[in-house]
């Protein structure tokens, strides 16, 4: 269910990019029981002065390789699972493709089950 | 009210892709009370490589026609009329520019009447 | 904290593009009690087919020149809040870089406290 946005400043092989996407992926399969097979992301690789930030806000010293990911999510989860949401997928994106933890950012936007629709025009997670 | 992004991989020709845009805006008119003068649409044409998607979730066959489009707007509509919306959405590009329904993937972000600045430094929907 | 997305249509100077994200962050660090440096913003240079907007819905009279800013963050602002920070950024983008207020839109996505993890893997707005 998760719709994924993933931003990052473009430049990157495509290996990088795609390893990023894999990484926030297998982290919301493992911490929001999101299904392996339950993947819908879009990638926007922005211009450098597309992309703003501030590189010092809270003391957290980012870098051009900040990346961005806003994920609209059902709104169940509790503050516990978002915390081990926002833990490996730092953890994941520092093995691969070797992102520094403090330029993984992470936003979710919730919303309900009544609020999703994966095709052939049915409300997929509403049970009739 | 609704802010409406569509992300579709790019190389469509441009009706095509506008045709997306007219159903998605028609299915919101007939179902969820929009004016027929209350549009405002981002049209997002990734690369291939940048909308990812799971071919199978659910049992849906998706192909790369696949379409997603992420609606910000109004809480207040209930879950039959959200139902209407998919159903006929998937209808109207299904007529045309013909996608299969399978393809049409529709996500809501729900926010508040106080949420709204349609121009001029106003609250558009609040009452004063 | 927020995440703010700005979008119009490509093709302007790069000095105006920035003092529209400039104005954005002005109005939102002075309305919304947003620190200076807190800043996160997307900015998506479209196409002039790839952003369609109706040029007289509610009686505003918008030019190519449309601005949307769609802005993530905490629920917990009030209708007079978000009323003083849709005036302040039509009056910040009117000073500079010289935006008619028919063109700046303002669309409000909330969502809450542990929504946000701003580097390290941690929430940075709970405490533990």
């Amino acid at each position: 269910m998760p719709l994924v946005n993933i931003s990052l400043v473009k430049g990157k092989p495509r290996e990088y990019v795609r390893a990023i996407a894999d990484g926030v992926h297998q982290a919301l399969h493992e911490t929001f029981h999101v299904p392996a097979d339950d993947l819908f992301q879009i990638i926007h690789q922005c211009e450098t002065e597309d992309l703003r930030y501030d590189a010092n806000y809270l003391g957290v010293q980012r870098s051009n390789d900040i990346v961005l990911v806003h994920i609209v999510a059902g709104r169940w989860r509790d503050t516990e699972t978002k915390k081990a949401l926002y833990k490996r997928m730092a953890e994941l994106l520092a093995e691969k493709p070797g992102i520094r933890a403090q330029d993984v950012h992470i936003i979710l936007s919730p919303n309900d089950r009544d609020d999703w629709s994966f095709g052939n025009g049915l409300a997929s997670y509403v049970k009739d």
